[in-house]
């Protein structure tokens, strides 16, 4: 990665935002109990529920979303229950088959946005007749989705009716959440997940914290012996400390919002720049994650200078690519990939003419 | 915890060692790879191998013990296979059924001393004959095991020695590791490992990181694929920069024998004082953990300063505790403790007399 | 029922071929080593192997096909790897995810007609890429298909030399395979499943049997253990030689394809005649199932004089019904169903050439 | 086996009582609904409800004892639950860890008679803290044991009031159920189980029919969605009308206890016989099998006529072995059995003084 300028691969490139930093620095030597009964992840609780404006709520802390996912899912399920998703929701695509490895068919939909509709839910149910079969017990979500884009308070407000009415639990993947929630394209607050969901988890690791997610489970049937299946599952950590410090400290204001403002911003920014030069995008840019659709050549001396996740072929002359960016991503990153691009525009603006 | 002077419960109260918070400072901005593939857990796998002068060996870091230990199991048995191990072995006792939830036996063994002898492993053998039976293929062992005592290198060897026989797989548990090679009790050597067992793993998170463990995999057999099962499993951090960096910044030098060194020698200095005063052990200190047996008025008066476990009853009168030490242990802390207890068994010592 | 003539709901309505029902009297009082190590057992094995023309497979008798297919499934995978199915696939759809959970992921295709091809296998194969995703490592097909259809000898020659090409193992769901076989669409032979198969079943109980199914293992590498996968998954039945007599019997001459043949002509007969009276069909009808596409009037008629699962609609006033025959079928009862369906015919041919 | 008189090895020998071959032969050609829902699983399920005196009760056919007891234990209990067993439970033993691969623990404890007592499971419920241990929620017994013993009604009652205190599911593993209950040595009858368990299973293989158990369940927490889980593990037999009819037949009278009776009746024979020559007995003789305790040259003879399992070493020259006899145990050869011993006896008896 010598000459790379920036990577835009991911938003967890970078450690911890600096007051998590901080922080882990002025309690390195205060003795605190193990497994998560800390005053620090105490204190996230509280402060999470004050956000949350609920007190109904419980919060767990974990390492990671995979994680978070499979004990979430399998904890509410019975075996022969069965969740569904997006065909490509995180769970069915990108996590080693780890809901089915806890026992649990996946049915997935195919979809055009990565967002699930109560239409394609219905089907799947009514598919599903008797005990030769799964019986569906679950919707997932992921927000924002795969491909970046969000609900809106309606289409989750939607979902969550269609589930009350069928006795399904509605379960969202927050791995993005403070971009969801910070984007321009949705009016969803905070609050609301209270809501309008089952359970979630609001993600660390992609909005600013060295690790961790927490999780927040609505529906007191989802409760009961909750640590049992996070223990069982390996991920009650010894110094749960760490999980408790960094979500204290992005809860203790409007930190994890302001995290997740600022990676929406800078992708913004570029998305309108790319716009500007007559590049279109799979899906509309909505978050930290865009999806623009460039020339091959383009797409070949960006990757030059910066680091990116060559998405899908679009024809045979042109790819969409996945551009990332977070709270880490300094302005100044995102000025210079403009002008870059606007370069590399300007140097092969004939050959483009001509190709496209 | 208000007038606690110390907490003895664990060896994982405080944070990390201050050289890896250093390190991760200095890291903070630099982008990585995620997943495990970044600079500093390839260089930390390096470190490593060079410690255990073998190349041949494959390293994972992963987040906590109970994690590190179902997914070794779970990969390396096949659906009808077991693990055999002490009965109180942390995998038996202390993950919840972790292993048994992967879907494996565990054929325990009562023990005297926590560590397994190869007539004990042969009985389960004998005994397990045909397909109605599981089929034991693994041996696990926990060094330093749960109650403090350690594995000599004939012991391990010998072990090691009846597995290679009979077809078994060796997994060694070193959550505590660093403070069993630095036992007096014992003259195992780091190296030694790559010859004995087919797996282990180093514990980071009770020796001086915030959190994480090194498996190491000797075993061709065992390596395949390895990344899968974690994946699967929940194990493999976005972040995986945070397990790499602190494990490089450990064995940059001897830190990690160093930190076990400072915790061992600290509760040997306990172990001496409360010998002198002519209480006895739980077995004979050698490790991190020691186990006193107090009379129970003696440990009435501790807790009031100090936090630890009341580990077993031993008679009407007396009961035995657990005492840890860490690498964060300050010696004016341990100097403190034996004054406090000297200071009771003055006041006390009528009584005390009277009722023994 | 009351009414009922006759049910096509499935091959499995009545008990056993006559002959079965015999041998089973006769041996009644003979005792017999339990858990298929009985002298039928044995015996059924020789006579299948004979049969298949080859001493290099393994063969084990178990009760029912949802417990065939994951044993071989589950056996055969480790936590990581996944089975490509139709979508179709019995174990996809009607069997409450036993697969999944056994901690396995189904990546399913959507076909026209139940039968993988090549080329969709390998789109799957393209997408799984690495760790962060299953690994597909065996295909499933069920021969006949779910809807009737049957694999030619061509067609399954293509898959396996893809699968060996691609290191995937195929396993063929035989639940049907008698009727596979007889199918005058299809050139397979019995023989040919050793050499274009890693593993596949011999379905009894939809072919005269009571109970059971032989699972045939060619692949070496799926051997082995394999009686405590059956134990561990509780079909390891105390009174084996139920199902070993039974197959004994089946293939102690050609009484599995006689009883498949007569199947299959009576499904034919059927078919002809729904066919002369110009109905279509869900597919060509090629084995013991076939799936004519009915005005509901004539489905509701019918109905009340016959049992058969409406399967799917086609539109408004039209739906496909399944009809299944079996060794079984009596051909006056298919003379009769004929007869039934030209009086339907004759009676609302008016309203039927009003409405098409 | 060629000069074997008899086998005593167990009780699944023969075929099935000649009434269930007639009945079996009778029904051979109606046709019947699949999957347990045909006219004679509902009738079975009737008479076997008119037996227990209880309507409240769920009835559900399988085909074997290692699958009743996986489902009925895996579908009461939540993935950190654990059940508590006898260490000789066939579960713990002979069940290649099937409970184990549905992911649950067995707390195991070690017995004198292989039966369990309040005092023994209450310290396993003290072991049981808090949520990095299992948590014990049921309580699984077999009767009669695997060493042939009984409870009484009084054992069975302190059992159930404890598990009723403690919040603990009671589970009866019945494979032997008929002889338990027709023991001299217990008052317990049918009746009672429906007040004293949460679920049991009338086994049949063992007792008559040629495959299959009945499972009751008491409990309304444990009916609930019953079926699917039968599914998903592959006991859902398209044929389930095999079931349903042979347990028709051993309720339509009393043809299961007759069954029973004489299998008792047969062993008790023995052993009074065994006992009269001075021999004595691991365990007081109490159903269906006996566990004799013989000098090694009595086995040594007795092995060329008859067929059973040598069970444990006593001391150098005697060994206790396992007689089994079942309703097809005819009195003649019972009496052919005794008659030898009675020969061997007096052939050796010199030698059988002389060693003693």
């Amino acid at each position: 990665m010598e000459k790379i300028k920036y990577s835009f691969l991911y938003d967890y490139s970078e450690g911890a935002h600096p007051r998590i930093m901080e922080a882990l620095k002025e309690t390195n030597y205060v003795q605190q109990a193990g497994y998560g009964e800390d005053a620090y992840c105490v204190e996230a609780a509280e402060l999470i529920k004050k956000r949350l404006k609920s007190n109904h709520v419980d919060i767990h802390f974990v390492s990671g979303g995979t994680q978070a996912n499979y004990i979430v899912i399998s904890s509410a399920l019975r075996p022969y229950e069965s969740v569904v998703s997006a065909a490509t929701g995180h769970i069915n695509v990108h996590e080693t088959g780890a809901v089915e490895a806890k026992g649990h068919k996946i049915n997935s939909i195919v979809t055009e946005d990565g967002k699930l509709k109560t239409e394609e839910i219905q089907k799947v149910l009514t598919f599903h007749t008797d005990e030769h079969m799964v019986l569906p017990k679950m919707v997932y979500i992921s927000n924002s989705t795969e491909i970046g884009t969000v609900y809106t308070r309606k289409e989750l407000s939607d979902l969550h009716q269609f589930c009350v009415e069928k006795g399904l639990y509605l379960f969202m993947d927050g791995a993005r959440l403070g971009s969801a929630l910070m984007s321009s394209e949705s009016d969803l607050q905070f609050e609301d997940l209270v809501q309008l969901t089952d359970a979630f988890y609001i993600g660390g690791t992609k909005n600013g914290a060295l690790i961790g997610e927490a999780i927040v489970i609505v529906n007191d049937a989802l409760k009961q012996k909750f640590r049992f299946y996070i223990k069982q599952n390996g991920g009650l950590l010894a110094k749960g400390r760490l999980l408790g410090l960094q979500f204290r400290e992005l809860f203790r204001d409007e930190l994890y919002l302001e995290n997740a403002t600022h990676a929406n911003l800078m992708a913004k920014k570029m998305a309108k720049a790319i716009e500007e030069l007559g590049f279109g995008f799979l899906g509309k840019p909505s978050s930290n994650q865009i999806f623009p659709i460039f020339p091959n050549l383009v797409i070949e001396e960006l990757s030059r200078q910066y680091s990116f996740y060559i998405w899908s072929k679009v024809d045979e002359n042109h790819s969409s690519v996945r551009l990332v960016t977070s709270w880490a991503t300094d302005l100044k990153v995102i000025d210079e990939f403009i002008s870059d691009l606007h370069d590399i525009y300007r140097r092969r603006k004939h050959e483009l003419l001509h190709r496209i």
